[in-house]
């Protein structure tokens, strides 16, 4: 069972669900941008500055946790998300490589 | 620029656009079987017998041959479509795999 935040364990992460909230431009945006930071880092939603509405910001992020890309970090005073890179490496190996070469390949 | 028919070259394809047209149960589904077929068997889309009507199953091979998953072959009195299995393991490693994975991982 996902836990009360929504978050799936691995085994319960579904690829189309995955591959569902990666096919968004701005969400496919959040999960390359992440994966330019450091293992680990914790970032709000505010940082990636997404050019719509809070509440859709809201709606992107939610779509991100519960397909398992992203875990909540409840800090108390906020709140911040992480890359839960290692897990998705491990049940979809080789999906954020994609993700990365892609990004790469139209950077200029 | 893709062909007449709407196919993309390798360099063409976008992630993205992949991750779309996978993201979906019943072109997932297509994917997935094509994956249990010889390389390059060419099937119709009939063979699929998607349970939805003949124009929606229409726009579902269409969004998978703009996406560069599958390739329209014209034989003449008939057509068929066959999975570019090579050329997507080349452009995008790994991907073909987690579905085959996912397949596997939910079959009896």
């Amino acid at each position: 069972m996902p836990d009360e935040e929504g978050h799936p364990t691995p085994a319960e992460m579904d690829l189309r669900t995955v591959l569902h909230a990666l096919a968004d431009p701005l969400r496919f945006g959040v999960i390359a941008r992440f994966l330019r930071e450091p293992e680990d880092a914790e970032r709000t939603c505010a940082y990636f500055q997404l050019p719509v509405s809070k509440s859709t910001t809201s709606h992107h992020f939610k779509v991100m946790r519960e397909s398992g890309l992203l875990r909540m970090v409840d800090n108390g005073n906020s709140r911040s998300v992480v890359l839960r890179r290692k897990e998705l490496d491990t049940r979809f190996p080789g999906l954020l490589d994609l993700v990365v070469a892609e990004r790469d390949a139209h950077t200029d």
